[in-house]
């Protein structure tokens, strides 16, 4: 098994504490560790370093290096453009394929919360025996709990198989994400999981998919590898992406390819999408307030406030998320944190660079 | 006519600005420069520096000498400690009557804005004419123009005069800041104004009536006026502080004395309470907000934010104050900026000295 970590998004909506130079998946937002280093120790249970494969971007990758610099190893991948999910995915299955032609292919985020580790990766393993087994692409599905509107969903109708103790299912059709009423059917129909943007497949069945369904971006693909190892390697990579189409596996692959399935997850597995999950995954104190730092509170409830080099006083306000940096300061309704991404967007409009 | 300028303040509502080492009085609230530079700037027409006394406690004085360093010639007079507005009063006006007999005193806040400076010099003048004259208690009030909950109120009965256009009356009573109902109730009666906590006395007169209705704070300055000037002074001084009694000179004797009038003076008066006035009296734009510094506006309307060294971004949020400071932030609805001392209250009792 191959491990592709994708670490090149910004997590804009952790602002303002995830920034251009310092993304969401180099930050500590639970825990002791960033969420990278999280990701790659997770997995050093079942793959080596050499089986693990990092893409982002040219400055990005500097800093996540520095982060990982005790996991010897490790492939990293420059991305010279952020082109959305599929080019990545294909660009690391064409070096995973140089390096093993018969690879299986572990397609993981690199900012994401797992709380049952031996279980993650015990689905990884049934995922990955399934794939090589029926040679079909495999997605891992998350039982909802709540009418979650922040996730994406899959549709599945019958059930395949029961590998290792885990339905394995069929996918009827993948699911944006949706409004609260939608929501809400989907999670009482019971034939709805949410998509953990996780796959598990082998570099073979995935290329040939998107040569099926992105013949542009295999083309692109099949260019990149050719020139791999060779002096001109960086140059054509570069080439390719100044042209190659910026597009989401999901879109470009998933919603098209006729035989998808879903490997049913029970992992404890979060997202961590925006400040509203840190207030949910947090302890709270009796006025459902969670407090990073020393704070003042007169009258005020269900409140985030994260500011640990600052006092902050409340007074009389409730549900909100405040975050202190030293430049920015993000107070925001708990009911709105989706718009966070809003405010970088306004920021970028408004070229106020330092803050970005 | 020698006036005395009360800076013994803290100002807590103004907290995360105000701090014990920095009051109210300090601070460029609105405009350019302090509030206590203000309030010798705007006396200067008609009084010296030798007419001016300033009383506040010793660390405050040394910052308020700095900030008033232009302005030669003033006195200033230490108050050992904080003992509310009756024996800083009586403090200042043995001292005067020890430089001038038969001076006429004036009492002001320090943290006062005043609009229109003429008309505020020509009320003081007419004033004083009217304290020399009757040898009474002369209160200043002011025409309110809405039902304030922030200030005390002066209800007048008969009209004895009009003094250089202006209306003398007669004092009925002095009421506490009361709540919405009853300030709605003082406001349509129409004899009632606002108390400016400014006052206008012979030195004489107000001695008396300290000596009639507080005889311990009497005997206590009596003890300070045959010190004045010896070598004793200020160790007299100390030991009378450390027993005089704390009260207001509203309690303390207004509401005693026989004969008060006041005089309705009307020169775009505030008292600058708390973040709310400050709110109300500066610029709004479309959303009525008032924003201090270069901020991120995402559908949030009546807010305060002075932040002039950090960009904050609000989302869905309405009628609140954040003011931001290197260590401290407050947060607090508008419509409760009256609760921002009990935050300090709060900070005490925690002992975060740093932020006090």
């Amino acid at each position: 098994m191959r491990a592709l970590i994708m670490a090149g998004g910004l997590g804009t909506r952790f602002w303002p504490k995830s920034r251009r130079e310092h993304p969401k998946q180099l930050l500590k937002i639970l825990g002791e560790q960033s969420l990278i280093l999280d990701t790659v120790e997770r997995l050093k249970p079942i793959v080596t370093g050499e089986e693990i494969y990092i893409v982002a971007m040219d400055d990005q990758l500097g800093k996540i290096r520095k982060q990982l610099n005790g996991h010897a190893g490790i492939n990293y991948l420059v991305e010279p453009k952020g082109k959305n999910t599929a080019p990545c995915i294909g660009l690391a299955a064409v070096v995973m394929q140089k390096d093993d032609p018969d690879a299986v292919m572990v397609v993981l985020p690199a900012d994401h919360l797992i709380e049952d580790n031996d279980v993650f990766l015990k689905t990884l393993q049934t995922a990955e025996k399934v794939a090589l087994e029926t040679g079909k692409i495999v997605t891992i599905g998350i039982e909802p709990n709540y009418p979650a509107t922040g996730y994406g969903y899959i549709q599945f109708d019958q059930q395949l198989a029961v590998a290792d103790g885990m339905p394995l299912l069929h996918v009827k059709t993948f699911a944006e994400k949706p409004n609260v009423a939608t929501a809400e059917r989907f999670l009482s129909s019971g034939d709805f999981l949410w998509n953990s943007g996780m796959f598990v497949w082998k570099v073979k069945t995935i290329l040939e998919e998107i040569e099926e369904h992105l013949p542009q971006v295999y083309d692109g693909l099949m260019e990149i590898r050719d020139a791999l190892g060779r002096p001109e390697q960086d140059a054509v990579i570069r080439r390719v992406y100044s042209q190659i189409r910026s597009i989401s596996i999901d879109y470009g692959v998933m919603e098209h390819a006729k035989e998808v399935t879903v490997l049913k997850g029970n992992f404890g597995w979060n997202d961590l999408g925006s400040w509203g999950e840190v207030y949910k995954l947090m302890d709270k104190d009796e006025n459902r307030n969670v407090l990073v730092g020393s704070h003042l509170i007169r009258d005020a409830a269900g409140c985030l406030v994260d500011a640990p080099e600052k006092c902050v006083a409340l007074v009389g306000v409730d549900d909100l998320v405040v975050v202190d940096t030293p430049d920015a300061l993000l107070i925001c309704r708990r009911d709105r944190v989706q718009e966070v991404r809003d405010v970088v967007d306004l920021a970028k409009r408004k070229k106020m660079d330092q803050i970005l």
